[in-house]
């Protein structure tokens, strides 16, 4: 059967007090238009048309060339809307699922068993329904004995029993395509809004004498988001559903309240998540690895049985058994070799390290390529700029770099050299040479008695 | 109408196991009786007497002196407590409302609404109920077929049928002030308890033949704190309630659980706050600006579209478009340029950043004034203290500052000035000048080798 | 009363997806298996025996020497695993509990309850069981008008009446040890699992007249970890019974859902615990002390009123109004003195500090002891490691260690001493000297300029 999909995403979305596009607002990783259109992906939905009207620009920017856009200059109803897509759909097949743009819970396998019941059962037309908590404010569906949808009562005009109806319309659908067509030409707007009104196609359809169904849903699949609170919500339903799904597949998370997770990402079993984490984009973890806690990583390569506490690390790859932190910082294009010590305050940039190697505390290394079993001592710099160019350096395998060092590059250290604390490295050392770069030590007696310096250590420096 | 409160605020609050005045402790940014405060200064409440006993003078540090307090020195229950406050109730009109110093929930507009029924039904009292989701413990509200309150019955005294009634009394009262006062000196304290108790001057008003009424609020703002977890209770639900407001207005707020803003707080539209961020004091915050994770700020000025990675800092400003973190601590008395870059470690103290600075990695810049359009390497500090003094330097505009140099305050680096790597810079550096404080480099070939060192890295250094 | 214990420990645990066996798993700093062990040590169950199969190493690697082991090589069913401690139980009398190895839920003051009924209403065995908000899937227990168990019905097997049961088996017993053991010898495997199930014990017992008694327990209680998302379930629990405790032991904890406290911790009064902080292992907290956020201690002592703000810091010691932080870290074998103030990027490790010592910034100390009312600079470090050996250093009182300077262990700075900023000491430094190593400083006019250096300060460096 062939499928296709009316997405209505021409709204203003007041509501979100936004200079946004309401459907590009993001949530877990995603633009909510985004995950409409996995959803719709997943079901097989091939042929998609995006209504867009307020800041088009910026859902078409989102959604890029593999859908098409119709735009609605101005909005008068759901109607309205669906018929901008006629156009799009004449001489098509098949069903097409009508949703809005802001539901970004909806899952593929749910679209798909709505078509299913659609299929199977030869509607012209169903509703998805939910079972709402509270339904005030929603439309109410109507069944007959069959179950088929008798009618859709809007909360206004429901008398109190008809209120009492927890079904409501969950505002999507799924109808024949060409039975759709044929309605939407016959739908008008003489009511109170002036506005033309999908639901009226339905009760067309019905009147016809074509059968109406109506597929339940959870309810928190139907969900919009219209404010700022929607829009948490729906970031943390699709946040814990991901973290649920690594949780049944092997995966320790400590609390998964504080822990977010893209869509994408991979983790290995045995691996642990601790508190406050974010794991984004394309990150890779292995397994009996310790996440956290307050990591935050993203596009990152992480190797089995690595320990990162309190790091944020972005692009990069950390090699087995690595332990990094806390509070260390990894730039992108850093790979760091297995078995690695980084220590606290140590930031690592474009640059690679062998295995073993051991940075310990406050050091920068930037833009140098680092042998293996190197140590790199506390406030160790390299000068990576000029202020006019960024050069690289190197350090060999077994070298020491002394505390409070600074390799000036372009510079190289060979391996198994030493350079010697304190010292400013502007030339190159040959491998086991020593280089040292230091000032003759004066002690002058006294200059502290001799100064009359009563010290105050306590003023605030 | 005139509107008076008393404030019963002298109880020891045992089950707090604190050496502080139960009342005093903090929730949201705010002493609990200062919540209460702020709710009677919204609903117009010009005269406010607290009655104070235990540790009266941490009450009377944190009210101040706009309003009266009347020490009570023995606690003979709530009717003795009030009358404490007869001698300043007494040539008063209107209406006085009476409640406890640890309700921080109640709001002003439930206070408001609360005089609004006193005044409108000619009531000689309100009793102020709730709906206890479980009301054991609690007194039951007796209403008659009128509404009007019938009596308070004790929960020890009710019967099973009385047990049932959900509706509560909240402790909190709105009196026609010369009833309350003519009634308080009727009350006597004939019980098993031996205490005087507020709710007899409600039946005998009755008694006397007034109409009593009864003010439903929902049942979390009557809340009081009795104990560490109520305590918590109360942060969450302030928290949360100031959230919800930010929501609302346009802010997206991550992980709403792990965010705490204080009260006054200000944030423009569509600024993400992102997880585990606290912003307290008069904090404002700029539109599209990105905050946290990770981030704690206080009584600061944060502009429009700046990043805050990881970032702590206090009492500064902070221009646009900066992007500052992870890692960064910016201390009292900064003032950061627009588009400035700060990256991890970097330590910031009442200092000025002009426009585009780069203070990429570890420094630390105290008590100086930079320009604009200046680069400060990696590990580079200034020494603002000499142990007795401390002292302004400056950096011009366009000067660059070598990696692990360190600025000897007081000194100057003029603008387009460049301070070389590693050096110690005590004097000053003219416009378009090399500053250079090096020792000259020398290699002593295969010392390693001689030495006979066989080095092992993996030592804890 | 002799009370034995079989505790089952032997599946394999396939839905928690791991390599490792299910009851090593932690929740809170324990393994599942030993907060059962710890519950029936607190209900002085004296003689237990764990009966293991799947990675039994790893189960008696984590119980020790204390309790008895029985191998069970099939996994036939709860009967089997029981008649496996038949060999144990011989010839012991009083009551032997049974239960899981993961429900790490049960506490001891339950189990206690359970054996007390048991011995006051000489029952032959009780079940204990709990009233489930769903029970699909459990086993039913039906109750005879006095109270006594009749019958547990398998889901599978109830009838729809029986399926409105929601008192649900625990899968936790206690028996007559005796009756025990002669049930144990009769029940066979004929049904259509093939397996030896435990509950036929009951009904042979009850078939030979004998009563059964039914002991509910909080659902809570007897909640088993299957799965990684009960663990996770199981972690919540646990902590937040340990934050309750010292809430109400006169704890501030501002955040429950993000602080983590191990069993055995202790925190004094009027201590404030901010979000996202873990407190692990033996640490001890004083009274009036301010920890977090962001905080994490592993066997800390902390002395009262200390501020601790974004600190890391394990196996050390902290004095009495010591203010730490942001971003410090306290490594093991250290101490701190008491009014300390150690501020941002600074790590101590293995060594002391006296009193009133202030390291405001991004700086390192390393095997040092260090005397009191010491500065100590940004960016300065101690060179502890060369490469081959570790040495100590020792600074005295009143020293002042300038910014940017270096110690090269081992080397003595004494009492009253002075480092100059950016000097590496490699000498010692008497009392009252000054030692300082510096380069003369040069600067070359115009070199900026004649370089042609047109700077973009602006690059990533």
């Amino acid at each position: 059967m062939q499928v296709c999909a009316v997405i209505l995403a021409a709204g203003e979305g007041k509501r979100m007090k936004s200079k946004h596009a309401k459907v590009v607002h993001q949530a877990a990783g995603l633009p909510l238009i985004s995950w409409v259109k996995a959803a719709l992906d997943g079901a097989n939905a091939e042929d998609q048309v995006y209504i867009v009207g307020h800041r088009q620009e910026e859902v078409r920017a989102v959604l890029g060339e593999s859908v098409a856009f119709v735009l609605q200059e101005q909005q008068l109803g759901t109607g309205h809307a669906v018929q901008q897509a006629s156009h799009f759909l004449e001489g098509r097949r098949g069903a097409t699922l009508i949703m809005c743009g802001d539901t970004p819970l909806v899952t593929a396998a749910s679209l798909r068993s709505v078509l299913d019941t659609f299929e199977k059962d030869h509607y012209a037309a169903i509703v998805v329904t939910a079972h709402a908590p509270d339904p005030t404010g929603y439309g109410r569906i109507l069944r007959d004995e069959r179950g088929h949808v008798q009618a859709i009562v809007e909360h206004r005009d429901a008398t109190p029993e008809q209120r009492e109806i927890c079904e409501v319309n969950a505002g999507m659908y799924c109808f024949d395509t060409a039975l759709l067509l044929s309605a939407l030409g016959r739908i008008g707007c003489r009511n109170s809004q002036q506005e033309f009104y999908l639901t009226d196609t339905i009760e067309i359809l019905r009147q016809d004498g074509h059968k109406i169904g109506a597929s339940s849903l959870p309810f928190e699949e139907v969900l919009g988001v219209n404010d700022r609170r929607q829009l948490q919500e729906s970031m943390a339903i699709l946040n814990r559903r991901i973290l649920e799904k690594h949780m049944i597949d092997g995966v320790t998370i400590v609390d998964p309240a504080t822990t977010w997770i893209e869509q994408g990402v991979t983790i290995g079993t045995d691996t642990t998540i601790l508190p406050n984490c974010s794991i984004k984009g394309s990150t890779e973890i292995g397994s009996d690895a310790v996440i956290g806690p307050d990591t935050h990583l993203v596009d990152m390569k992480v190797a089995d049985g690595v320990r990162l506490d309190h790091v944020t690390a972005v692009e990069s790859e950390i090699g087995a058994r690595a332990y990094i932190g806390p509070y260390s910082h990894i730039r992108p294009g850093s790979k760091i070799g297995p078995n690695c010590r980084l220590g606290n305050f140590v930031e690592i940039k474009n640059s690679t390290l062998g295995a073993d190697c051991y940075l310990i505390h406050q050091c920068y290394i930037g833009d140098t390529d680092v042998g293996h079993n190197v140590n790199i001592g506390s406030s160790a710099s390299t000068a990576n700029y000029d202020g006019v160019n960024k050069s690289r350096s190197a350090i060999g395998s077994h070298a020491f770099i002394g505390s409070n060092s600074c390799l000036v590059s372009p510079v190289s250290v060979d391996e198994n050299a030493y350079v010697a604390a304190g010292s400013t490295i502007t030339e190159g050392v040959n491998e086991y040479a020593l280089a040292i770069a230091r000032a003759h030590q004066i002690n002058k007696e006294d200059w502290v008695k001799t100064r009359g310096l009563n010290r105050n250590q306590r003023l605030n420096p």
